[in-house]
């Protein structure tokens, strides 16, 4: 142990119990030591210098009918989780397509909700393969407003927003896009670049057929330059947060459920019988429980922290780069949240953001829930629990490790039910695709930090090593509540509101076309 | 440790992991040794000889409105939890009382729900204080009937049976006592004792105003020679099973929400930040499985078990006896379980059922619990916990222990809102009232077993600590399902069905009542 890590734990005594600062010292997770204190340098890309007024000009005119594109996109429901509108929100978008002049569009069945392919030959020496999601999460009662699917603009303190599930998360930026693809064939008539669409409808649900998607086509796909996904990663301040990678995932319900190992088979039963009978609820309780330290901070299963790949050079300069501009206190302010796990700051609660995989409850239910007082043993109980895998920890590692794990503390009569895994995904920084966006945010002045994934998780590996292109997700835009109440993307930004309105959110993804398809002609 | 404890010990091996073994030898729950092997013998207490042939032919002839009597009181709906039918159920009460001929009939307000008090002074010598709750269960989905609350007659194997909430726990047997007072009052004009009724509607909630409804009255019951609580404790077979009191409780909820401490503090946040926020879901969790050993059933909260009172000879004689009739396959049976805990058999589990305290999950949730996946860190996490507590260990004691077991263990931000508590209440065998029970159940053959307390618990303390009456609960009659689904009480029972019918349960009471006021006589 270093003097300086001493010192921390001298000082962690204070609020600590000695249980828990024994669990830390031995604590599985592992220290990163960082062989270079250079930091990337964003500012060192050159800005993007072309400039497409014509298209421009045709998005300002435009701009009502643009935002209304939007409006009728979150006013389709499409919850995946509830199988809710998705076949509809899945024939708007072939239809946009069709109507925006892709020659091939087609839907694609698939055992769960239909994905949609399209593609836009323009001749182009360049091609690019463009992502969507078109379904949303399910919506929680805590709205301020009415109807979560009204599409609602809505006066924010940042300016006018529209406020909806799925506006940020994913309708907005995606129409946007394909506002800018709208008003650079009604100047142009045709693309700087070919373009496909791949669009799925069960990324929520972890996308567990997101490969049926793109079988149709996947030998095409392999032969574009580089796979894009619109997205605002604008902060209220203008600056973007370009994540060149995602974590993976493993999506899992675990249940206790009375049976011959115990505990009542049929129903609930007399609380006061516990004093014989097992308790499926304390069984989970205490299944779950085995999976952490005390604090829930630590993944206790052999092994876990054991498969993630340490930090790279390139990665180390990144993050360094990263703590130096790291606004943690606006992050948490955002959030609702005191304080990082363990009073975390600079670099070390980065690193530990991205390289270590977490241990979360989604939901956890059993017995009564209502109002006063139900004297029962319930004879079930369930939890949805979420592992997030940093690049290096593959989902099938991770379910084998938890059910050793728990079948090694004696829950084997714990089911543990797999919904969703996959691993991470994550492009170079060196790739032309992020060397071009990091140029048009360059240009639009929005001081691009680049981490080297997110904390997040999404089916990239299929662009990554599927189709074993660099991947690309971001563009100017601000919004946030994505997965939760309030969700909003800004349409008009407030005078001195420094993010992109829509206007210059489409430009900008007007000129990251033509700078994929000059840095061709070059 | 003992040759026969080692060996028990080797034969666990095989089932146990070494840990769960190791947290056994440690087990703070204490060993009971008993210092007499005699067994209580209830059939020497001689059979009520009394012969009351006037009453019961009127029950005969009143049959079938009786029967009605008890569905009309199932058909009042009277669900505590959640506040439904509550005062139309209490007026009911009321009036039943005022049209038996109670002179003095009043229904008592208390801050939560009401009380009802009745006299019906018959001039007698002796005077029975006669406890109802008219209170029931909330009901669950899955019952085999419509409508728990219709009140409807359904053929059962073991014959006709009254299926509802409330009937068997407690409006059938309460009502059955009725019947038969009006029967004595039809024949007889008057009563053999003179009665109190004293009826509360919040039983269920753990009767936090039981006090408040006998306040009125309280100098005036404490005049009475016992207190009774009508019940049906036979078995298909015929037997019954005497109770002479019950565990007390404390019943609150623990709940987790992100705060100064950490985790989200304003609504759920996305799933993926685990990395860096605290779960208060997990927390909880936590908190919950360090109340007991992994699988459940040893309470480690320090000190939980020393305060419990050993077996005193008197019940080491009702344990024997008990231990010996034990018919633990048809128990576990009727409740669909397939062991008790720790494979415990025989004299061990009826001493574990009577003299340990337990720590029950009535209910646990946080989170999305809907189908699919959502992806959020939820930012509250509740749960319903109740504890059961032999006689000696106090409410007051058990809380002020649990609340600092948390603290102890890291757990302050954990919130324990207690919902209610309340202590044990225990009635010697010897009691003139329990002599007078165990003679008329002679008289009908029912074999009694009796247990000196029950595992349940019910506000009796009320009856023996602040009234200081000796209390009885039970009677002839048959019924199952409390707090389940498909609750019912038999009332005419298939030919070879040794339980009592609805006939021979009111013949029953008309006999209890005259086995009290000639025992004054004599």
């Amino acid at each position: 142990m270093s003097i300086r890590k001493r010192a921390a734990a001298a000082a962690l005594v204070a609020c600590l119990g000695a249980a828990e600062l024994q669990a830390r010292e031995a604590s599985p997770r592992p220290e990163y030591a960082f062989s270079t204190a250079d930091a990337f340098d964003a500012s060192a890309v050159p800005a993007y210098a072309g400039d497409h007024g014509d298209v421009y000009a045709r998005i300002e005119a435009d701009l009502d009918a643009h935002v209304a594109h939007l409006q009728r996109w979150v006013r389709q429901r499409s919850v995946s989780a509830q199988d809710d509108g998705i076949d509809a929100m899945a024939r708007l978008v072939a239809d946009d397509l069709c109507a925006l002049g892709f020659q091939e569009v087609r839907l694609v069945e698939t055992p769960g909700h239909p994905g949609v392919l399209g593609h836009y030959d323009a001749g182009a020496p360049r091609t690019l393969v463009v992502y969507m999601m078109y379904d949303v999460q399910p919506v929680e009662p805590n709205w301020r407003i009415d109807d979560p699917f009204a599409g609602e603009l809505v006066e924010h303190e940042l300016g006018t927003v529209l406020m909806a599930r799925g506006a940020t998360n994913q309708k907005g930026p995606q129409r946007a896009f394909l506002n800018a693809i709208d008003a650079i064939l009604a100047t142009r008539g045709t693309l700087p670049v070919n373009l496909y669409v791949v669009a799925e409808g069960e990324e929520e649900l972890g996308s567990p057929n997101f490969g049926a998607v793109l079988a149709p086509w996947v030998d095409r796909l392999r032969e574009a330059d580089g796979a894009f996904f619109p997205m605002n990663i604008q902060g209220p301040k203008g600056d973007v947060a370009l994540n060149l990678g995602v974590k993976g995932i493993v999506y899992f319900e675990l249940e206790a459920r009375g049976g011959e190992w115990g505990g009542p088979g049929r129903s609930e039963i007399h609380g006061s019988l516990k004093s014989l009978v097992d308790s499926p609820a304390l069984r989970l309780v205490q299944a779950i429980a085995s999976l952490t330290t005390a604090d829930g901070n630590t993944i206790l299963v052999p092994g876990y922290y054991d498969a993630v790949r340490a930090p790279t050079p390139d990665e180390q300069r990144l993050v360094n780069a990263l703590a130096s501009t790291a606004d943690e206190a606006a992050m948490q302010a955002s959030l609702g949240v005191s304080r990082w796990i363990d009073g975390l700051q600079g670099r070390e609660a980065i690193v530990r953001n991205l390289y270590d995989p977490t241990l979360n409850i989604n939901g956890i239910w059993s017995g009564y829930t209502g109002e006063g007082m139900k004297t029962i043993l319930p004879h079930v109980a369930t939890a949805k629990i979420d592992s997030r895998l940093p690049p290096g920890l593959e989902p099938e590692a991770a379910y084998r490790m938890i059910r050793a794990h728990l079948d090694a503390q004696g829950f084997r009569d714990i089911e543990l039910r797999p919904l969703s895994g996959y691993p991470a995904a994550a492009t170079p920084v060196d790739a032309p695709l992020v060397q071009a966006a990091l140029g048009v945010f360059n240009k639009y002045g929005a001081q691009p930090r680049v981490a080297p994934w997110l904390g997040g998780s999404a089916p990239f590996y299929q662009f990554t090593r599927t189709l074993e292109l660099p991947f690309v997700f971001g563009g100017l835009g601000h919004g946030s509540g994505a997965h939760g109440p309030d969700e909003y993307m800004l349409i008009r930004p407030a005078e001195g509101v420094a993010a992109a309105g829509l206007a210059e959110i489409e430009r900008s993804y007007v000129d990251l076309l033509h700078a994929l398809a000059e840095d061709a002609a070059q």
